[in-house]
């Protein structure tokens, strides 16, 4: 049976009010679609595009409750939902993508088993739960490795590099438990696959981006990514059948790692993330359908749109004060300015991003 | 002196909350600017992509006056802006465009007469203020001609097509005064120039589209147009010739006919729009930057973005019951559907459209 399609004028819940959800919330708009932010952030910039908004924690019961109780269909911006909070909505609304893909991007040790199982190659692990977990951990990974949080990390934030034994206890010493020791890979290029998947299982991938960062954070993305076409083809395969093996629904980032040895290009998968992604931003100039509509098509059960690259695109992100060079780059006629309406600038803080095409 | 530019975080007043300002808010937030919506009815598509809405009468002037102090500068969706409302508001802020392109709008008989001034070819017009006009009014235009209303006509409402003394005499009792008689231009092809001008005076055509109707509604617009490639070019520079007569700053939608005779093909310019135009909806997916960011950069004081078409396109207009086949266009994956979040679909209403490049 082909799935329910909601009707324009369904509400959209969106659980975040950043960015992400801000360009969701502008894409949701275009579609006649209506959307409602649960943010506990009373300044959260996806507010100003949306019909409703409630500002509440996300341990908040009866506020999750009321809010799943107004939307025809709940998603999110950011894969740190709690799963009480999951398991709120999800009582009683559609919430997409679903539990499984939020439980399995939460907990790094969790997702690199499922990839794993999924058939994709991975970077070497071993969880850290105390002191006495270290020396076989290393035997695992070998050194220099990282050592990183479970849970919760992002941007570079809750890792570090360690190249000796001394260093690895330092380090745990530090982040405390629930810990997960990775090889480090020596990539050539990091790249990422952004795969949409429908409620009626159909997926598709958009041309695969090539991502450069700066301090931990994405600073650019290029389109398509400089490596071998067979290479592209495949992270867009693994793309899918991770998308597959979860069940998903939405949009999905996968960031892998390419690996040049003997000639060849193997990809190694480095994390996925149950939604919209930085570095599918390009996506909104640069492809026939944007991945934050392919998301919203998704989670309301239309079909996809077509995912087919208009022209090669660069997206850069503007990190901090480099936003303040927004009247250089209107000067531009060919740059897309993307401004996400944050009131104070500070370092390291994503204020928006251009795509030149 | 260049043109000051609004920072990101500046404040868009927006006079009308229907379709056009709700596109334009869209553009707004992703342009980094922040909307505030005045409009009379609470039902309003734009307010729920807006930050702030102000409900009120165009003639509330305290209302106004609060409105304009809160804004930077403040636009609008119609034409038909009341003169003292446009007063009011540009006593305290900055107005664009400009009075003078309200006021040359609003009136037929005024807007003639100034196109005609512009070096424009106009359809031969006449004013009627009442019975004893009519012999000298027919002298001018012929039959059969056009009687209209010279103010607050839209979509075929307050005209009438006559062909006969006896039939005009009819229509101008039942109209009352204040009418215009324009002759019956035998035009091939209804086309539009969709101009931007800056604030600095540099302007750019969009390639120029061609518009059918449909009961009086524009059903859709393609683009290119088929017409000759001078004639095109003398549309476009038409078009650039208006909005610098105006010291224009924002979209101008600028109609015109295209009279085929002896082989070549002729101008004749319909009416203008002081505003973001219907037949410039191809835009947001076929040219490099829409009329609705243009709009908004013109008005910020911003360079002008890229008008560049990307590919042929086709806007098509959902009226009424038209968009009751919104799931059929999301299955086609390379059709761009707009829908403008309209609760109640009424015949002759514009619920939405969809781009097909």
């Amino acid at each position: 049976m082909a799935p329910e399609m909601l009707p324009p004028g369904s509400v959209i819940g969106m659980l975040g009010g950043g960015q992400l959800g801000r360009m969701m919330a502008l894409s949701a708009a275009r579609l006649g679609l209506t959307v409602h932010v649960y943010c506990p952030d009373p300044e959260s910039p996806a507010f100003e595009v949306a019909k409703a908004h409630t500002i509440a924690a996300y341990d908040d019961e009866a506020a999750l409750a009321a809010f799943a109780g107004r939307c025809d269909v709940v998603t999110y911006e950011f894969e740190n939902v709690p799963a009480r909070a999951a398991e709120v909505i999800a009582e009683r609304t559609l919430l997409r993508p679903g539990a499984l893909a939020l439980a399995t991007s939460q907990d790094r040790l969790v997702e690199k088993t499922f990839l794993r199982t999924a058939g994709a190659e991975v970077a070497a692990f071993a969880p850290i739960d105390g002191a006495a977990d270290i020396d076989a951990a290393i035997a695992v990974t070998g050194l220099p490795a990282i050592v990183k949080t479970r849970r919760f990390g992002y941007d570079g934030k809750g890792q570090r590099k360690v190249d000796s034994r001394a260093a690895l206890v330092a380090a745990v010493a530090e982040l405390g438990a629930d810990l997960i020791l990775e090889a480090l890979v020596p990539f050539a290029v990091e790249v990422s696959a952004i795969v949409v998947r429908g409620a009626d299982g159909a997926a598709a991938v958009y041309d695969i981006g090539e991502n450069s960062h700066a301090n931990h954070i994405l600073k650019e993305t290029r389109v398509p990514a400089r490596i071998g076409t067979d290479t592209a083809a495949a992270a867009a395969a693994l793309g899918r059948r991770i998308a597959d093996a979860l069940d998903y629904v939405g949009v999905l980032g996968v960031e892998l790692f390419v690996v040049r040895d003997g000639g060849g290009e193997r990809l190694i998968v480095n994390e996925i993330a149950p939604r919209v992604h930085n570095s599918g931003h390009w996506t909104e100039d640069g492809a026939v359908t944007s991945q934050f509509e392919n998301h919203l098509r998704a989670i309301a059960g239309w079909p996809i749109g077509s995912v087919e690259m208009l022209a090669p695109t660069v997206m850069e992100n503007l990190i901090g004060a480099e936003a303040d060079a927004w009247a250089r780059i209107t000067a531009d006629p060919r740059a897309r300015l993307h401004l996400y309406g944050k009131a104070e600038s500070r370092p390291g803080r994503k204020m928006g991003h251009v795509n030149r095409i």
